[in-house]
């Protein structure tokens, strides 16, 4: 067997609810290569009855040849595979926590060939409302090392918005010498939308159409607004009605209705967002938003409409967190580059 | 054919999406007899293929053999018999109207056997988010004939409030010379919750529960509180994760996060409702409400957790209403009672 031309330095998986993304990283974690295989932790592949037996699977078709031909390859997972549903848990670390401090507590499974996979824990915040995140510690770790240096010499106060079926806006003080994850919120918009449109009377009007379809932005941009209207104070529980009956009054079309109510959900989303940020005295320097590109550029809008300055979109966070953490882990070579 | 005993004065048909109820009233409105039918607008019994048969057919089981006793008794109907997808339209009117302006707009379409049945308008408000109803202006007019005189000189800011699937909130000034309905707001409380509990993430960990269950009204308090904390400010796409992690950390179990959120989501319609009526100086100088008996009272204690005082349950708000809309229809012999 021939060795694959890049040597990989480490196979990191991003391993969620429905889906598998394994990386082959090389040096400086560079990507090698990216594997997409459907097998969430709630969807794994049809395999023996013994126990794990869909996990040890579903790793195999991952990443089994790249350990068979670079045996010894350190192997790293974020994401649901460390839940109590997941291969093994990993016990939530808690909030406020030193970044730094997270990938000294990876939690070691391995599989029936003997080989070790460090799973990073998730984090929970602990308060009248708790709230949790898996997979998405790793993102904003990634994001932190492409943030730059703060040469400010003061802390920087980062806010890194993931936008998904549950967004998660983090907190991060910034130091050049540590960064600490301070506070974080969740805000279940996507999977709500997703209920809205397909569960509810709100979805009966609605058509997809052409992300190029005037009618479309239009909507969304109109959504978006209403969440700062005084008709706004109603909140999304009596504002989403306004889908239907602008869709009554001949005002939006059926995929004016779908992007107007994606708008609005995002707009209340966002305008909740900062009354609790000027509640709390703690406005961002600087917005890093992680996600699918098309979400992102509607949040980053969102963002923009209700004021707030410094936005920037950050590609490739989950796998640099990844690599991050595996550094840190001591996983890695010290001689790596941490960036 | 004998007599039924009791003269029939009105048949009033309350027909909306997913039910229809007759009731067969007698002198002064008062209640003879009741059917309850699932021959709602959206499903009609079989029937051929003419155009309205699955209407005809509903009507003839609900109220033929009460015609065919008392030949030329007048009907009447509310609901979304009156809408689009209905019998026979019933154009929306316009909010703020006079309350007895209601029942000289009533729309007519006969049976094939000529019978008339007379139907009532729903309402529209357009505004930036447009606001209609169809069902619920006839339980508002129930209600008022049964709220009693208002003897002290001056308007009396009654606030209705008709909790259910979709809730509204219906703003009336009365005086004893007139009623005018000036605002409503609606919430999509019902549908949002049943959406939430059957199509995300938060039904997973729920069990339905016996109400006398402690835990059960616990949740449902836990749950109201929340809008009016700190934390509340987060808006209703931010709080409700906690149904989950409040399950995840052992504080609430199956039965009690299905009351929490039911708690949670009331509580955040009243805390919202509220928060417009301060900001549109029209706090009510009394609360009414009409629905199901324990969804009402669900809705009085959030009322009362939120501060609102003079709060009422009402029955038979439909019946009344249809009645009163009959009487100033000129429908019924002008010596009947309006009670």
């Amino acid at each position: 067997m021939t060795k694959p031309l890049q040597q990989t330095r480490l196979i990191a998986l991003d391993w969620g609810t429905s889906s598998l993304r394994a990386y082959r990283l090389g040096a400086d974690g560079k990507r090698l290569e990216l594997r997409a295989l459907p097998w969430g932790v709630m969807q794994l592949p049809p395999a023996g009855t013994e126990p794990n037996a869909g996990f040890e699977a579903a790793f195999e078709q991952a990443c089994g040849d790249w350990l068979l031909a670079e045996p010894g390859t350190p192997v790293i997972a974020a994401g649901m595979v460390g839940s109590r549903q997941g291969w093994s848990e990993a016990a939530y670390l808690e909030v406020p926590i030193a970044v730094a401090h997270i990938g000294s507590n990876l939690n070691v499974v391995c599989n029936r060939h003997g080989q070790a996979i460090h799973i990073v824990p998730g984090l929970i915040e602990n308060s009248l409302l708790p709230n949790v995140m898996r997979g998405e510690e790793t993102q904003v770790i990634g994001a932190l090392s492409l943030s730059g240096d703060n040469a400010t010499g003061h802390a920087e106060h980062i806010l890194i918005g993931l936008p998904g079926t549950h967004s998660k806006w983090v907190h991060v003080q910034h130091t050049t010498a540590q960064s600490e994850l301070t506070h974080f919120d969740t805000f279940m918009t996507g999977e709500v939308y997703a209920a809205l449109c397909g569960h509810t009377i709100l979805g009966r009007g609605m058509e997809a159409a052409a992300p190029e379809v005037a009618s479309v932005w239009h909507g969304f941009e109109r959504g978006l607004q209403v969440a700062g209207t005084a008709a706004g104070a109603a909140g999304v529980l009596s504002t989403i009605f306004s889908t239907r009956t602008l869709g009554l009054t001949g005002v939006l079309d059926g995929a004016g209705q779908r992007e107007y109510l994606s708008g609005l959900l995002i707009g209340h989303e966002i305008a909740a967002l900062k009354t609790l940020l000027q509640n709390q005295g703690r406005l961002p320097d600087r917005v890093m938003l992680v996600g699918e590109d098309g979400l992102c550029q509607r949040y980053a809008n969102g963002l923009h409409a209700y004021g707030f300055a410094g936005i920037e979109i950050v590609q490739q966070a989950t796998e640099r967190g990844l690599w991050q953490l595996a550094l840190s882990a001591g996983l890695l070579p010290h001689t790596e580059r941490t960036n």
